[in-house]
């Protein structure tokens, strides 16, 4: 089936007069959830992992995706026909040369450039250029070919009332012109749906774990127009948003709208958050600022009725893993228990919680080996059984009406072995250490980073991933523009800032380990020499004392925890009943 | 007189058909000092700081410098016409788009190509493109009106033996060569004087401080040539060279050299470290790869023998240190002296050492409030009387042939107060974490950085300067191309690296403080989860133990301030009389 499909793809190649098709893999908005609509790749090449490229020639088709599923990849790609191409591998082409020595001079490569951001794209180009070989627009040439693709959702969306987002959507909107002024430009292009359901106080469920609604947008200062299919907006909010000064459109209507903005108009777009079909729509008379786009900007500095939503969220969010803690404490060695029954367990206590509005993403649970997963995802079919021994890495988050949360933590289900302990040890002393960092204005990320990994790195060990990552606001619980990580990211950590603090330690075949706060930065001092930043924690759930080496810990690190175990008890015992109260009490007891 | 001047550069502006000239101020290699020769910003502005760059129009002159030389520029420009712009302040155009307010479109800026890094050039003609201006060469137009301009310097080159540089400098033009190979390139253009220095194992005195000699180089496969006024290398050093397979050809060659290369050869090329014109004469027909030039990336890593050669250069420096600090303690309070007085003998007591070939940078000392100026350079004229009380900052270095040191101490001439002794010891905890640092292969220097700065942050410090740079051996005291900041720099740290660990803390108008020891990157681990490096610090001298305040170190600080003073006493006790023996015991005592 495979094989046919690349086939109809070539026939659609050759009737577009191009030697090789470019598939990104994305959607329109580049999201990290998509619609089963745009799926495309799996479609395409049967893969189904969350991130994979493809490129087909007529004598070869080719599927790039990273380290996580080399082993997925080779067993879904087999008998298709289509290469394994092992992406960031130093021997392995990237896409642009493997194109380059694939094709000759004067040939075109395809794309649909509604699915590729402009910054890959004219990246692309250039490399290809380069060869004298052209990229070209050729839209989705899966369209006529794929039958039964899936229609677009049509779910409804909602309003994010004011008393969780602390601002209305006409506040955000005077916020946007604002800076497009301060920046000289006329106008706003919004593609990333995140940005969108922040800036309209909007929120849907198109896609699973994250609560977007597709959609595009454009904001000037006399309009605001919200592209969306009209049917999913319920009649009382169309004139909610109305009265709010909002103009709706249809969802397809952003092409002619973007190709007929007042000409010599100056565009504000996001050179990675927008699609090139959008990019190729803006007529010639106007002027671009490539930049990260406003509300992307302006939504990571949370205000303090999300501060404080949140830390409610946190406690509600605490209580239920709580309750699951208990649970899987007590059921353990009296029924047969698996990974998988935690993944429903945890989704099960959350739900009793106020205005939960589902899981955050699929919850990662591994246990033993299945820890050092690091993407794992258990299904009722390969979930490993638990016993009363070994330890349990268990990374999950809900979405509130009043917040997102995202919180890991390893718990041991026996004794845990010395090297257990210690391993565990020094990635918390990662998490301390950084949650505890005071520092001045206009540091990065990858200044910080350093902190959550020293322990580590003293004892000759480290992780593979980054270690903190922003979290929407009942949004999408990966969000951008800041990260707490090694790699170059040119953004700030600001005041307001909500992040993600998760060192971790993996022993392939044996176990992971991983402990995840959020936390919200904050200012700590102004002095002579400067403003200093610093964090406070949101998350309020025990760490496993079992698992902590005392002997690692400094004095102050062990003052840290027992004042933090101290707030957790304090915020969460009024909460929960007095059987739960002691199983707390041990949980957060003196060390 | 500087008025005439700018008249004079106006009548040659128009003879050429530019309508403004630009003056970037370096030299043709753009080195840190540089000959009278080349010192045209100070010829024709009369401003002499170590920064600073122009901007002529025919009505208006502009110069642009650091906050490090505002008072100075001020006063030096009053009266000649010439606008101080203050760089870096946010109000302040750069220069390019100065020009662009200045000029109309159609018009052209001159510059002399000679003069300007490739990458400063291409920056400024994107710039000024963009408003429709040239920027174009006119060559130097200083030169018709310059009278009694100083030649360039004629003193000896001389030959750095192997013994010290540990590779011939046949086993580094091979190991160039090879390079070149690796990156499927043919030809190296090499113009930074210590780039120069180090691949031929040759030393002049040219300028003052850096022992390098003006040349430029061409390596490719089968020749190496060295581009040198011929008169400057002795009889038998030439026919030594000769014997190591170089050719030496007139200083000015290099610019026929360049434009003669082999048609389509694939040239290496350092835009930061390569002028204009060098570039201009490149033919067509070739390619170029560019990058940081090989020797610098080479010579960043020293061998086995550079390092201990430069231990025993570290012993021989703080054998004269010991003594200097020695003489002033018995000096003080019954001679008059001054911070000048500081910086000669320094050089007395240095000059007693074994193959010591003169200051590497001009001593900085700074008593009292003169320790906050960052940059002081103390003459006779405005030297502070120094009297047995305040601290006195010292950063001082010597060339040796076997190897280059910087070293700052901070001492106490009095009791220093509990404010300077914390101050002081924040910035000593900066040291110790750097030093201590255990990190895998592939950080860079921006990853390090908060080490040195977060007991200063935590109490709400920070210094304005970077932490740590590279040290060249009987080279350059600054070398690139890493560096311990907060600033992007991608260069990782590798083993073999040398750089300076220098935290500071200043308090405008009171007091300076720092501490800087050097410093070498070795390996300490490998382990399944990578290789791990980290430094040994190579500087042999006390850290005047009056400073410290014992209470704000951890334990192991105070284990590591022991640690070092007992090997800074076995070091350098051999080495110097009973007398001395007792001061070295008194200033290295347990705290």
């Amino acid at each position: 089936m495979i094989r046919e499909r690349i086939e109809a793809l070539r026939e659609q190649m050759i009737e577009k007069g191009v030697q090789a098709w470019y598939l990104h893999g994305s959607d329109p908005h580049l999201s990290e959830y998509m619609p089963e609509h745009w799926q495309t790749r799996a479609f395409l090449a049967g893969f189904t992992g969350s991130a994979g490229w493809m490129a087909i020639t007529m004598e070869k088709a080719a599927l790039w995706t990273d380290s996580r599923y080399f082993l997925q990849a080779e067993e879904q790609l087999q008998d298709t026909g289509i290469q394994l191409m092992k992406a960031r591998l130093p021997e392995t082409l990237d896409v642009s040369d493997w194109l380059a020595t694939q094709l000759q001079a004067g040939h075109s490569v395809g794309t649909d450039a509604q699915c590729i951001p402009v910054s890959l794209f004219r990246q692309m180009q250039n490399r290809l250029e380069k060869s004298n070989i052209m990229l070209c627009d050729t839209g989705d040439l899966l369209l006529p070919f794929w039958n039964q693709r899936p229609q677009l959702p049509s779910t409804e969306v909602f309003d994010h009332a004011v008393k969780y987002a602390g601002e209305s959507r006409s506040e955000k909107i005077s916020k946007i012109r604002l800076e497009l002024q301060k920046n000289q430009c006329d106008l706003q292009i919004l593609t990333a749906l995140d940005d969108i359901a922040w800036t309209f106080n909007l929120r849907g469920s198109d896609v699973p774990f994250n609560p977007v609604f597709v959609s595009y947008a454009l904001i000037n200062q006399s309009e605001s127009i919200l592209f969306i299919q009209t049917g999913k907006v319920p009649a009382g909010l169309k004139q909610q948003l109305q009265q709010d000064g909002i103009t709706l459109k249809e969802y397809n209507d952003i092409f002619s709208a973007v190709s007929s903005i007042t000409e010599g108009s100056r565009i504000w777009l996001d050179p990675d958050r927008t699609n090139q079909t959008i990019r190729n729509a803006v007529p010639d008379s106007c002027t671009i600022t490539e930049g990260i786009s406003i509300p992307c900007q302006l939504k990571a500095l949370k205000n303090a009725t999300e501060v404080a939503c949140l830390q409610q969220a946190m406690k509600k969010d605490g209580v239920a893993l709580l309750e699951f803690w208990h649970w899987i404490s007590n059921a353990l060695g009296h029924e047969p228990l698996t990974e998988y029954d935690v993944v429903t367990q945890l989704n099960h206590f959350r739900k009793k919680q106020a205005d939960f509005r589902g899981d955050s993403f699929y919850p990662i649970v591994g246990y033993r080996e299945h820890g050092a997963v690091v993407h794992i995802q258990v299904s009722k079919e390969n979930a490993l059984p638990l016993a009363p021994e070994g330890i349990l890495l268990i990374d999950s988050g809900g979405h509130y009406l009043d917040g997102t949360t995202d919180t890991t933590r390893t718990i041991a289900l026996g004794k845990p072995s010395p090297q257990q302990k210690s391993d565990f040890t020094l990635a918390l002393k990662g998490v301390i250490a950084l949650t505890e960092a005071v520092f001045p204005e206009h540091t990065r990320g990858y200044h910080l980073d350093i902190l959550a990994r020293k322990a580590l790195w003293e004892h000759g060990q480290n992780y593979g991933h980054g270690t903190g990552h922003g979290v929407g606001f009942f949004l999408n619980v990966h969000e951008g523009p800041m990260s707490i990580r090694m790699e170059f990211n040119d953004q700030t950590i600001k005041a307001g800032m909500v992040l993600s603090n998760e060192p971790a330690f993996y022993r392939e075949g044996e176990y992971g380990i991983r402990t995840e706060n959020m936390m919200v930065c904050v200012e700590k001092m102004q002095t002579q020499w400067g403003r200093f930043l610093g964090f406070e924690t949101l998350t309020v759930f025990p760490i496993d004392p079992k698992m902590i080496e005392t002997s690692l810990l400094s004095q102050s690190e062990i003052d840290w925890i027992n004042r933090y175990h101290r707030m957790v008890y304090d915020e969460l015992s009024p909460r929960i009943n007095e059987h739960l109260k002691a199983f707390l009490a041990e949980k957060t007891r003196e060390i």
